[in-house]
């Protein structure tokens, strides 16, 4: 097996775990990651999430045989949750990292790296999802303290934060501004990329466009996508211009 | 004594400690809380702060005779204030909480916890006047450290807050996102209810309503309110829509 | 040597190091601080710091002549640079404070007031300059840690911040509205007088004049300034009102 791609982090499109045309599609937009989801696009029962696992398992080999140059990350369902051990045997050695929603604490990232330790997957990149207010607020230690090195990537996800946080969502986004930007500053400081929020709006390329500038400014280096059309966009808000790459040299 | 009302946190009403006319009438526009308050609002020398405590005691027992079912609080002076162990004396065991404003140290809140226990008022809910750039900054020690679990209620105060930094309080109100965001944040985390700022332009529904639909996207779930017309427009806020409530099941 | 005289901190005026006929002008606009840069305005090589240290240690005599009445900086390279011990040379006596720029860490706070107590120059003042990730991420520490005391003043770099991000600099500043806000936050909880960014378009009254109002509704004293004409500016800005006199009286 040759070593995977080295992988930019503009994109990140997720799809349902549990339909398979639409798993086999994922390349089609050429997302930097496409990620299968365990998650919140399967329902939350015992039944679903294992009919899940099977469907994203055979998407993993499909995609490894057909699209050997797209980069693949799983979703699990959270570590507290009571689907991730079940998750784990949806893991297949095609996989180039992990999606870790909803991630609290400390003890829960090495719960993960033990387990995919165990199953003898220590080279599996791990994208933290940075969603709720005790996630965001033990950010820095998730990933400077005991856990440090631990996670490659973040998301902060703006829909699961407020949630959780009891506020709304609005458009202008002012209630997400400090944990957004909180995110992407602690991200920064232990080197690991950084995916800007979800917009949820789709088919609106001008609400998608001026979300990904403000993400940008924020420093994230991409965006969660959850629609084809938006990896587009995404790569053209988050590729450096040949003006700032002449600039870096 | 029957048990204390199950409280609602989306108003608090304050009314001056010294005018028992106006403490009398705090039930009408039905606040969740009536702060009677000794702080503020009544002038900073001993005389005046002693005839309030007075008049605060007979509005008490007032309220206690014609509006049992107000839930009734007193707003102390500041703990590390020279008001605040005369203020004790005007605790009165009809009262559901007190507030302590500008609380900043643990060891602040553990000196009140301590002088109520000694009352014999260990049932007193306790509401976080957090308007201080050290209360702020303090806010997760003081909800998570050890005074964990003393606190059920935190309210931030911009005007305060913004005098106490040295800034300019603007109708934008950019000025306090950032500690307006984690004052909300961090109640959220310690899993107490989060009253959000003052509007101190009367008479000006739109502008109350602006503000409160903000402070509602940031996870606050109620108002201080300070004229009696802010209520009956904080409850249309601050209350789940039937939409909301039939997600929540 | 007559003691430095009582200083007011509204505007700091910097003018590059290596340009002896500008640094000469300084005075002219009347500034707080006047700050020979040997950083930023300076070229990256060791050939042009060591001339513009000359031209600055000509400068601080010529000014201290001229301009006794004329509180004078010298803007050292960063503690953790190549250039910063070489720097060291260029401190003359008639110096009131050196700017430590890209500030990080307690331990280069440290290293720096060593090397100023072992050339006899303990009574400079030292400006901190929070204008990275890390820097503003530490400010907690570098103001309220260990290294309490030693800081007097400190400012925040939002374009260098933003570069160390990875971010994008905008005309709104949502991108830097949380360390903007937290820097000014944790000075006055140090006590120590903080300046806002630079704006960096000249020429622009209007600009300047929002930008410094948003800082000092953020909690700021004065403005780092990059233009003369900037200077008279932020003194309207940062000079309190007749009536704020009063008030605080
Ligand atoms: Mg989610
Ligand atoms: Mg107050
Ligand atoms: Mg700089």
């Amino acid at each position: 097996m040759s070593s995977p791609p080295r992988l930019r982090f503009r994109s990140a499109l997720f799809a349902p775990g549990n339909q398979l045309g639409v798993l086999q599609k994922l390349p089609r937009s050429r997302p930097d990651l496409a990620i299968l989801d365990l998650e919140d696009a399967v329902p939350d029962n015992p039944d679903a999430k294992q009919q899940a696992r099977n469907v994203a398992m055979e998407a993993q080999t499909w995609l490894s045989v057909h699209h050997p140059e797209q980069a693949v990350y799983l979703r699990l369902n959270a570590v507290h949750s009571p689907y991730f051990v079940g998750d784990l045997a949806a893991l297949t050695p095609t996989l180039v990292g992990v999606v870790l929603p909803k991630l609290e604490r400390v003890a829960e990232l090495e719960e993960a790296v033990a387990q995919f330790k165990a199953r003898g997957l220590k080279h599996l990149q791990i994208m933290a999802g940075l969603e709720t207010v005790a996630g965001v607020e033990n950010a820095a230690e998730l990933l400077q303290g005991p856990g440090k090195g631990a996670v490659t990537s973040v998301y902060f996800g703006a829909e699961d934060y407020v949630a959780d946080l009891g506020g709304v969502r609005t458009e202008a986004g002012l209630e997400v501004l400090y944990p957004r930007s909180r995110v992407a500053m602690l991200a920064r400081l232990a080197g690991v990329a950084a995916f800007d929020i979800v917009v949820t709006k789709l088919r609106d390329d001008d609400a998608f466009f001026q979300d990904a500038q403000l993400g940008r400014s924020l420093g994230y280096g991409g965006k969660l996508c959850i629609h084809p059309a938006q990896v587009a966009l995404a790569h053209e808000v988050f590729s450096p211009s040949p003006e700032e790459i002449k600039r870096a040299w």
